[in-house]
């Protein structure tokens, strides 16, 4: 049962899953020469579907095949239990059982292609059941955090090659989510406006950090860049939800995120990287709020952050929680703005 | 030059350092060959010494041959500038120059053996000169942090396999040592003692979390542990400071350091892992808030993370700042005090 517990000393949570079981010898070979899954025993091939736990959800195409397929994980880290139950031992330790929901999103049939090879139709059918799932998990109360996931390649944590996406819906929200709202929160109150449409206004004034404007979205390489060739994608108007947009939206997202994969994988012949959906918490709960001063609403604005796995964390980025980044992000926008896009 | 940036939407410093020089091709081939450095060409094996840069400090062995060396890092995060410069972009993007300190410890003159396979007065020699480094930089008044730390292995971040050491200065009090800052204040503020302190007294009390208690120090498997096999060791009577340890002090600790990497060695075959020291931030500055209500020297507790780098840090990691842990600290700690350490 997984199980989540409160570091005292550094006010953050851990979640343990005894279920995934790992014992030493698990890691005894990191190398993982790895059960290389070949599409006759991908749980996420066609034809395979018996080998994925019950279906959640399927989209099917204009054939009757499915196009995309929602299961739940086989090894959840959080699961769907009927209460939360705090539990405090002795004056110092703090555990709550692991409440919330574990999602695969199977990103296509497709065994090897991913996101920059894919027809855009498939990559619209994949946003579309982004929010749909989003929206779904939202409906439940207990869940105050939803967040949508893709590893892609073995070392930014992929353990199955066939692309697809994860969605892990939390009974709190997460660290990295409050710090945030708390900065978008403060720079509202000081100046009335949203911190994230403040930032794009500064960085297309200035130019110098802009990958592409396109289809209402601009693609960024942050300011403080913490790794090599990290990316931001935000709506270029102001808007805290990802699960309110359009078809329309919907549409010139899959486009944009298929232009900025493709230009990852042909500048730095396809890297691993993490893409993390950072959206408004679970709307439900912020109707609850609405009689607070300042809406969620207004001061925070939903952004896609595209993370390149090239450098290795250490000792000093543990230890600090900084971050050293060998290039400047002007410098990494050039590289991704020249980048070939017709390969 | 290295420059920190403040990142507004994560409150975060990044520290860009372009002297390392990061193109794109220099990311290619992630699976890096590695120029894997025999004695001959190792920089950090005697009589290559003109390959590091200037030295600052050695510790001679009876026979006059070097044990331990420190010399600038040849590709420094952070430099000696003569003064701190904070600019401010627009409303919205602050940075300041990347003053600071960074040094290499060569843990001896030892190519492929590290901790747990050297003579304990070696490691006593590595443990005085980690104290002694730590004075001198705290001198300067502008460092306001500085962090020590050890990367084991190349997915750990050692980009030379010989042991090595290293230490930065901050401009800055880093973000994670800020957060224990905070909650150690905390419980203090509450309970009138140490947070580290009444940790230790529990976990003694509970037992189960305990891998070894030795001249003076306590090994824990921490209660929210983040990794597998993770680790802490802290000294069993309060003390804020490591650089005030005393000779016997330092010895107790090189020997359960010693004791501690064994396990892990034994148990894992010799994994990847990070150290960091926790200690307390620059006594100087200290000093000048003696008039403070409560003291850090009262609140903080220093102390040591071993952290094994055995999972893979991925999406929800990232999106959350939670960890997800599939070994429970209590099983690890059965198997850690399992390990034989008389091989």
């Amino acid at each position: 049962m997984p199980e989540l517990r409160r570091d005292p000393v550094n006010s953050r949570w851990a979640i343990i899953a005894p279920e995934r079981g790992k014992r030493p010898s698990d890691y005894l070979y990191k190398e993982e020469g790895s059960e290389e899954r070949t599409p006759e025993n991908c749980p996420f091939c066609p034809g395979n579907e018996h080998m994925t736990p019950p279906e959640i959800y399927r989209l099917n195409g204009e054939d009757g095949r499915w196009r995309v397929r929602v299961v739940p994980n086989k090894f959840p880290a959080l699961q769907d239990y009927p209460r939360l139950d705090l539990t405090r031992k002795g004056e110092v330790f703090e555990s709550m059982n692991g409440v919330g929901a574990h999602e695969v999103v199977i990103d296509s049939p497709e065994h090897t292609r991913d996101i920059p090879d894919l027809l855009l139709e498939q990559i619209e059918s994949i946003v579309d059941t982004y929010v749909l799932r989003l929206k779904a998990l939202m409906e439940n109360k207990a869940y105050r955090y939803v967040l949508l996931f893709k590893n892609h390649g073995k070392a930014a944590g992929a353990s199955l090659a066939h692309p697809h996406s994860q969605i892990i819906a939390t009974p709190l929200i997460p660290s990295e989510v409050q710090a945030r709202l708390q900065s978008s929160k403060a720079h509202y109150k000081e100046h009335n406006r949203c911190l994230l449409c403040d930032l794009t206004a500064e960085e297309l004034r200035v130019g110098e950090r802009i990958i592409e404007e396109a289809n209402g979205y601009v693609v960024v390489a942050p300011y403080a860049s913490r790794f090599p060739f990290e990316m931001r994608i935000s709506p270029r108007v102001h808007a805290h939800d990802f699960t309110t947009l359009s078809k329309d939206e919907r549409q010139g997202l899959a486009q944009l995120l298929q232009r900025t994969l493709a230009r990852l994988k042909g500048l730095l012949n396809d890297p691993p990287y993490n893409i993390i959906l950072q959206t408004a918490p679970n709307p439900v709960l912020m109707e609850e709020q609405s009689c607070a001063q300042i809406s969620l609403a207004d001061y925070y604005h939903w952004h896609i952050e595209i993370i390149p796995r090239l450098t290795t964390m250490a000792g000093f980025e543990w230890g600090s929680g900084a971050f050293i980044n060998p290039t400047p992000p002007e410098a990494a926008t050039r590289y991704l703005r020249d980048t070939d896009l017709s390969a």
